[in-house]
Parts: C-alpha cells; sequence; structure tokens
C-alpha cells in the first residue's frame, strides 16, 4: 500500500474532537479499495504522529511551537491541524500567543498559498443570512498569501516617534517572487475551476499593491484563456454581499485575504463546513479547518467536525494527490447531510440534531 | 442671519449631478425659518465657492488637489464633496492620481475622525441582499481613523531587498496620541447613540494593532457608561454578516475602516444612500457620500442624490452645529422616499422611477 506519515495538530478548544473525528475518516477513506477473503485492501496506509501547539504546548512545553512540532511537520507528507487560541492565553504577551504557533508553523513550513473554498451546499443554503437567491449556488475559492505581507514583514514592532510619542508599527512589504507564485498558483486554481480571477489590493493607495497588480497583469499574459480582473479591496467587500456569484477565484494579499476569506466563509452561513488548504513549494502542506477552537463549546460534543473531515479531504487531494479517497470523503459528508444529520451550528427544523462524535459516526458508515 | 462659507468640490464622474442638488437643498433648508410680509427669513446664509479636485483637477491644473482647492477649503466653514476617480485616470503614476488629491485634502484639513453610518431604511430594507429579519433595523456607526496608518506611514515606496528582487512596501504605525484621539471621538459619538463601542483591530498578529487595544482599553475607564468589546478584524467582517444588529459603533484604523464601513454600507442594500463625514481637531470638515463617481452613469441623469444630500445634513450637524436644518433634510428625504420616488439603484417594483435631478426637485419640495 501507498504510505503517508501525518501529523496530527489538535491544538486547542475543540481541536481535540473534530481532529479525533477526522483521523478516523481519513483512515477508512484511505482504507478501503476492496475486499479479499474477508479482509480489506489498504490502499493507503497512514502513519499518525500527534504533537502539541498553541496553548496546549505553551501548557505542556512553554512556547506556543515547540521544536519538536515543526521537526514532526517537516518530516511528514502532510499536516491536519484543528484550531488553536482561546481566552486563557489572550492576554499572553506575543512571543507567548497560541497565535504565534500558528504563524511560525506556516514559516517554517514555507505554506505560502492559502486555498479558502467559500461553497454554499445546496442542503445548507438556508443558514445564509443572505436572501436565498442571493447565496444559492455561491462557490468562490480565495487564494490567500500566506507568509508575506504585513504578518511577517520588517521593520515592526514598538518604539517612539521624532516628538517622542509612543508608537507600534508594522511593515507591508512584497517582493515580485513573493507576488509571482502565489500569482501563478491563483491563475492555476482558476483555471480548474470557472476559469475566472479577480486580484484584490489597494492599488489606488498603497505602493505594495501597485507591484501586486502590475505583476499580476504581466503575468497574466502566461493565462491567456483566464478572464483576470482587479478589484480594490474595499470594493471586493461590497461586492462579496452585493452578488457574490461574480466571483470564481479570488487572489490577495495575507491581510485582505484574512478578511475577505472570513467574509466570503460567512455568506455560507455554515463556517463549521469549511475547510482550507495551505501549500508550500515543496514539503508537506497544512491543513485546517477555517473555523476557532471555540472554547466556550469545547469537550461538550457539540463541534462540527465537517470543517475538518472536509480539510482531510484537502489533505488527500492537495497534499497527497490522491483524488479518489478524496472524493469518497466529500462524498460521505454530502450523504450525511442528504440523510439530515446535522450539528448544533447548522441545525434547522426537520433536520436530526447530532453532537460532533455522532456526526462522525455517520460519516464513516458512508465512506 | 447666521453666515457660512461652503467649499463645494463636485470632483468627478456623477460628483457635479449630485453636488448641484445637495447645494440647492442646503440652501433651501437654510433659508426658512418662518415668513414675514411675504419674505423668507433666511436663518442661514450660505456662501458656495465651487473649486476643482480630482480627475477634473488633473484635467484643468495638472494635479489632483490645486493649492487654490486646498487653500478655499482650509479658508471655508465646511467643505462638501461629491465623487472622485474614473477610468481615465486610473493608470496615473501615484501622484497624478485622483485618489491622491483625495488623501491630500484629509491630510491637509486634519479630519481624521471619519463617521460612516450604515443604516438601514424601514422603506428600502427589500434593497437589502441580507433576509429581511437579518437586515431590519440595522443601525451602524463606523469611526474609522482616517489620516494616519498604512495610508499615510513612511517608510513607503519601491525598492530592493537584501536578494536584489525588486519590492514595493508600506508602513502601518499609530502613535498613542493619534490613537486617543479617535477612541475618544468615537466613545462620545458611542454615548450619542445606543452606548456600545466595539473596537477592531488584528492585536494578535500587528504590533500597531497591540498599541492600539491598549489604549483603547485604557481609556474607556473615562467612559464608564460605555460598553466597550474588542474585536479581531477577520471575526468583524464575518459577524457584520452573520448578525450585524449585534454592532452600534465601531471604531477601527484607517485600513480596516476602509474595508470594513464599505462592507457595513453594502449590508443596507442601498449604498447610493450613504453620507459620511470627516471632522478634524479644528477647522472645517469634510463631508461627501460613500459612493464613487460611477463614471458609467455620469452625466446621464441617472444618479442617486440622496447619499450627498444627507451628507449635506452631516455637514449641518457635525460641520456646523445646525441641528435643526440637519434634521429638515433628513425629514425631507425619509418624506421622498415615503411618497415612492426612487432612482434605479433602489427602485422597486410599485415605485416611482425619477432621475438625479427629479429626485433633487422632490425633496426640494418636502424641506
Ligand atoms: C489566528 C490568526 C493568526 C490567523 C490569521 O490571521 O492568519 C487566523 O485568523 C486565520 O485566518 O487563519
Ligand atoms: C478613493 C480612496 C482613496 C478612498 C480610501 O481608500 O480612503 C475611498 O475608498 C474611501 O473610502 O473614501
Amino acid at each position: 500500500p501507498r504510505s503517508y506519515r501525518i501529523t496530527l495538530l489538535p491544538g486547542d478548544g475543540i481541536g481535540r474532537e473534530v481532529v479525533s473525528v477526522a483521523k478516523d475518516v481519513l483512515s477508512l477513506a484511505g482504507s478501503f479499495e476492496g475486499v479479499k477473503s474477508n479482509e480489506k485492501i489498504h490502499s493507503i496506509e497512514f502513519r499518525f504522529r500527534e504533537v502539541p501547539i498553541g496553548g496546549s504546548a505553551l501548557d505542556s512545553v512553554g512556547v506556543p511551537l515547540p521544536e519538536e512540532t515543526l521537526t514532526a511537520a517537516k518530516e511528514s507528507d502532510a499536516v491536519l491541524l484543528g484550531a488553536i487560541g482561546g481566552y486563557k492565553w489572550d492576554a499572553n504577551e506575543k512571543h507567548l500567543k497560541p497565535e504565534t504557533g500558528l504563524l511560525q508553523l506556516r514559516a517554517g513550513l514555507g505554506v505560502f498559498a492559502n486555498l479558502r473554498p467559500a461553497t454554499v451546499l445546496s442542503q445548507l443554503v438556508d443558514s445564509s443570512t443572505l436572501k436565498k437567491e442571493v447565496a444559492e449556488g455561491v462557490d468562490i475559492m480565495v487564494v490567500r498569501e500566506l507568509t508575506g505581507g504585513i504578518y511577517f514583514g520588517n521593520p515592526r514592532g514598538f518604539g517612539y516617534n521624532e516628538r517622542g510619542e509612543d508608537i507600534g508599527f508594522n511593515t507591508e512589504i512584497y517582493s515580485v517572487p513573493e507576488i509571482d507564485r502565489i500569482a501563478r498558483v491563483a491563475f492555476e486554481v482558476a483555471r480548474k475551476r470557472r476559469g475566472k480571477l479577480c486580484s484584490v489590493d489597494k492599488a489606488n493607495v498603497l505602493e505594495a499593491s501597485m507591484l501586486w497588480r502590475k505583476r499580476v497583469t504581466a503575468l497574466a499574459s502566461e493565462f491567456p484563456d483566464i478572464e483576470i480582473s482587479h478589484m480594490y479591496v474595499d470594493n471586493a467587500a461590497m461586492q462579496l454581499i452585493r452578488n457574490p456569484k461574480q466571483f470564481d477565484t479570488i487572489v490577495t494579499n495575507n491581510i485582505f485575504g484574512d478578511i475577505l476569506s472570513d467574509e466570503a466563509s460567512m455568506l455560507t452561513g455554515s463556517i463549521g463546513m469549511l475547510p482550507s488548504a495551505s501549500i508550500a513549494e515543496s514539503g508537506p502542506g497544512l491543513f485546517e479547518p477555517i473555523h476557532g477552537s471555540a472554547p466556550d463549546i469545547a469537550g461538550q460534543d457539540k463541534a462540527n467536525p465537517l470543517a475538518t473531515v472536509l480539510s482531510a479531504a484537502m489533505l488527500l487531494r492537495y497534499g497527497l494527490g490522491e483524488e479518489q479517497a478524496a472524493k469518497r470523503i466529500e462524498a460521505a459528508v454530502a450523504n450525511t447531510l442528504n440523510k439530515g444529520f446535522r450539528t448544533g451550528d447548522i441545525f434547522s427544523d426537520g433536520t436530526t440534531l447530532v453532537g460532533c462524535k455522532r456526526m462522525g459516526e455517520e460519516v464513516l458508515k458512508s465512506v
């Protein structure tokens, strides 16, 4: 059998519960190709290794990204993360914040391309706060630059200005190679989708955005089959609400991508359903649900595990090239929703309310 | 009569049409306090001076903010702007962009506090793409810092990194006095509204945001009657769609305010209705609709003048302290909508479609 090493990073809050479900689904999706004298043929074999990150790493080891964790992640074929953060660590200094662990992991793995689908599933269209006719059929992929820009730019910090006043500052910065590689990923993604790419920037104000627009425009000639457009970030924030169906693939920088991908995901009304993939030039990718650690419902078997399950599908597709197994998971999720099973966040009248574990069991039945 | 000097900056595209309507409404709203032997009592007198800005200034004078314009604006009691920009100047270099003229004007006037209401009018609730029960009653005021942050931070520009690669960069920077003065404005605004203030930042990643949060938290003790909360910008972008009614007043930095105020405005479904006010520590304020110059419908008598008319009301309230005249304008707009008059952008079945001029005439009838 093909064999892969998977690093599991449950993290904080509901992370443990949802990763546990996704791990089982992943195993089963890989295991089944046929049956030979009562024995399953393991077409894909996974070796899992679980290591700490975020708040739980802070509690156990004192840092948000232990060296052991980064090494394990780097040595594996793909990384599946639950969620990080919680009130407990909110007041921590920067280098002791759970979030810092995640940023260090992204940088350490070099996962510069973050793919965030925002898809309104027909079974869940009523969960959206948008009118049905606006939400129906929305299918957007946000390609967010993840290891550059203002998140990582230097200089940054605290200091004094010429008037002796306390200041805080950060640097938004992009180089041509950084822009080019994320733009190429986005053009390729658009090509596998509906062939439309919208690049979002603030080129009417920011030099970093002017360079961004210039490079995306230049690269467009290499992708004549892709319909490229440019939009200012403020307008994009509006258009996502006015008419989200105008978008196919969106490419943008780290901070605009943070904001717009979350906005896009909320259009679906079911962020408990949305996965993400973060891809490097080489080496393992990082796969995680877009939702947070939801400390208020952690440990209560209430979390929706489907975003993490669908992240496992992305792991198979983008991380390991195992398209068939990816599809098996996605079909199992659709089937489970069709049967009417819902966790609390997507529950509506006439459906069957289940907890995190039970939802996992139902998906397993459909794999 | 009380007398004020008003600088009119029609700008580009539909700017001219909508400012022309707003000027007439402003005049009439000021003029009428009673009638004495067939003569109107001019309670407020306006002296208008029209000067160029943006693309039209580029075409006529060669710069987006002529000195004469800034001087006229500074010497007046309030400035009313239409809109700036257009395809024609989109490829211009930075210092020759219409937008640069607007940024120079904001900096020149020192209008650091930008107030952007996003109100769903009951007459127009159907224009929203949100479900009626979500949109109904939304009434948010975004207080955006307008003369600092990444829009104006130095260093900025183009250059090379240590690997010799071309780069573009900008600096996000805030000082304590800058944060304090915008936060104070926001607390005061919240006090006159429903007493809730949400400060939006990215303090889990950016130092500039950490300082922002620290100062807003410190100042909160001066406003014990205000319920203060903090939210990350990505979450705010989601919550605005999930449940906009949770917000009363929002305060945030320049770039996040640019994005979130546009997002909030689109929740109303009628950005042709939304005004804004930009206030300085002393000196004239700048009042403008939040919509753009809409070059595609410019000169066709199709524009909705109500956002500019309502900006004139904000000019009276926040710029001149003329609350009564401000209310007169707002009531006239409500009355005109109640009679069923609509421009194309807010038209719906059963209402009366009118052009920009006619809409202006109808408002005048109701003043
Ligand atoms: C937790 C935080 C640092 C992170 C980010 O801003 O990138 C999160 O919001 C995300 O989008 O994955
Ligand atoms: C035109 C542009 C420079 C401006 C801004 O970004 O501030 C506009 O989007 C606004 O919000 O008034």
